[in-house]
């Protein structure tokens, strides 16, 4: 068993209002690299800050490093378009950060990360994989993705802010298609040109990964919410019909009413395990409860992986123990600044 | 804890003779990519082969690999100049494969990866790493950068033939210094023109990794031979004189009588951890008390570990199964060819 973390970028999450993947525009683009040292090493290393949302709700990338401290299983990241550096280890499928998709053609090398992904997927020597991702505005590209790909009728609604911004979203998706060569329901079958056109590089490295590894008989959990989802119809329109498990959060299932049946829709087994940060007890954890940063790296996914295991019930007080730590270290952990040095750099006077 | 392995590659492994660290010299480039998906999946992922010594003993990545199931300790392996693609994940330092150290400045990428890796290793969480390395031809430029340091008590001279062709190695050294910059002791204290000179990315990235480490405060294992006593020659050069240990393998010790002074001089703690491979029992394992391979892939830091947790008796069981998995897999495991597909190409028919 192998947690996989996708991690990328798209310049759509510099639209103003877009996401909460970060406590500020300018650091955004850190989010997906700290997510990938969290999970790694259980703290940031050369990420500046740790991701927190404006409000000041932590990354998802805490609780699923917390159940990975509990449960100690593998974990990988793909590059999926990092636009800068992390210390965690990566693995590269030729992806490059994506471009803002109101852009003519935001997603240049989607189809050959497509194309890596899904030879790494069949290589991978694992009986199952778990699935996440990692990549602000990643729900708006989402939706631009299923609409080209014709599946209109699946929700692509969630969000990381509590008040969904679905009218700002929809005006970038229909600009998406304005400046694109492709119109909805085009990339039907094509889903290196969906993600290419309209969506973002994380899908695209996602749905090649997952691909590859169904089409070796690799079992696949799913780990998120919508962006997943449109992971799953990017994986039916390459042709491959084999069961899947979407593993997501009582706070993002709440807040997609639709998921069930569409999650039936793409032959995904729908499975929700709750944490229980709704509790008191929870401190800063209850703001996933309060609809802030309702699912992202994996969180869903280890959940599972935690419920399976008979742990659920340790996972609040693990996630606090990660929290403290990745929050606890000095001016890294204040998330307002971009800037912060990672050490003393007296020290680098070397000889 | 976290094993770390510096993986990388120096043209110098080219020359005829000088390693065995792979079936034929076309291979050899394979060599740490393989070792490194070996290290991070238990089987070769994206490389074409299983490395194997011309004589077929294996690569010493599948006793890391085997210590790693047995005991479950994190890893991560840093890309020191690697020339193919690795399906493992790979920490990224600016190293690029390096030229044969008979050409004038054969690795242009040592000082600013040097300084890369030292501030990764500053900045890494954990309480203790070991290190390894896995780069075809290190020993040569070890042996280079220990003249070059005016460190020429040190020994440098085992190999992974069971005949070590010292006067080849003697030979490409002299050559080495005839077209660089720098004579002979001329790099003492500037570690970073050493590696740039005469050596490899590999000694580069590994001796800025430890470097940072030992500055934080992290305990450092090195784990290997003449490579990683290099290794810490270059760290006292660098001006930091925190103890670590030098974890190595009975055959590496065997066949160099002064390691123990070295590794006094250096401030090394040494350990020798006995797997028992010349026992009947250990069946291709023998091949490394034959004097193959004798070290590498952070083998002798495993060994250490395997020892500490008390599980020495069984790495052997262990290493068979992994040994056993990695080449068992059809054509990949063959090692005589390196354009074997690495699945069906009829199934990359996308739609």
């Amino acid at each position: 068993m192998r947690l996989i973390l996708v991690a990328g970028t798209t310049r759509t999450a510099e639209i103003e209002g877009i996401t909460a993947a970060g406590a500020s525009r300018d650091l955004l683009v850190h989010t997906p690299s700290a997510d990938s040292e969290i999970l790694a090493y259980g703290d940031t290393v050369r990420a500046p800050v740790t991701p927190v949302s404006p409000g000041g709700c932590p990354t998802p990338a805490v609780v699923t490093r917390a159940v990975r401290e509990l449960l100690g299983f593998d974990a990988a990241v793909v590059d999926a378009g990092l636009a800068t550096p992390t210390g965690a280890p990566t693995v590269s499928v030729g992806a490059r950060p994506g471009a803002d998709i109101r852009e003519p053609d935001p997603v240049r090398t989607a189809p050959g990360a497509f194309a890596a992904a899904r030879e790494f997927g069949r290589a991978l020597p694992d009986d199952r994989i778990v699935v996440g991702e990692t990549i602000p505005g990643g729900t708006t590209t989402a939706m631009a993705v299923l609409r080209a790909l014709g599946e209109d009728a699946l929700p692509a609604t969630s969000s990381s802010l509590p008040e969904n911004p679905v009218d700002l979203k929809e005006r970038v998706v229909a600009a998406a298609f304005e400046s694109s060569e492709i119109d909805p329901g085009q990339a039907a079958h094509t889903p290196e040109l969906a993600v290419r056109f309209v969506g973002d590089p994380v899908l695209a490295v996602a749905a090649g990964l997952v691909t590859g590894a169904l089409e070796s008989g690799t079992e696949v959990v799913l780990g998120g919410g919508t962006q997943l989802l449109a992971v799953a119809a990017l994986v039916r329109h390459a042709g491959v019909p084999a069961p899947a498990t979407l593993a997501t959060t009582p706070y993002l299932a709440a807040d997609v009413p639709d998921l069930a049946p569409a999650a039936d829709t793409l032959d995904l087994d729908l499975t929700v395990a709750d944490p229980g940060f709704d509790a008191p007890a929870a401190g800063p954890l209850s703001a996933y409860a309060d609809g802030v940063a309702k699912e992202g790296a994996g969180m869903g996914g280890a959940l599972h992986l935690a419920a399976e295991a008979g742990r659920l019930g340790v996972v609040r007080e693990a996630t606090r123990t990660v929290l403290d730590r990745v929050t606890g270290d000095g001016d890294r952990s204040t998330g307002v600044s971009d800037d912060v040095p990672i050490d003393d750099p007296e020290a680098d006077d070397g000889p």
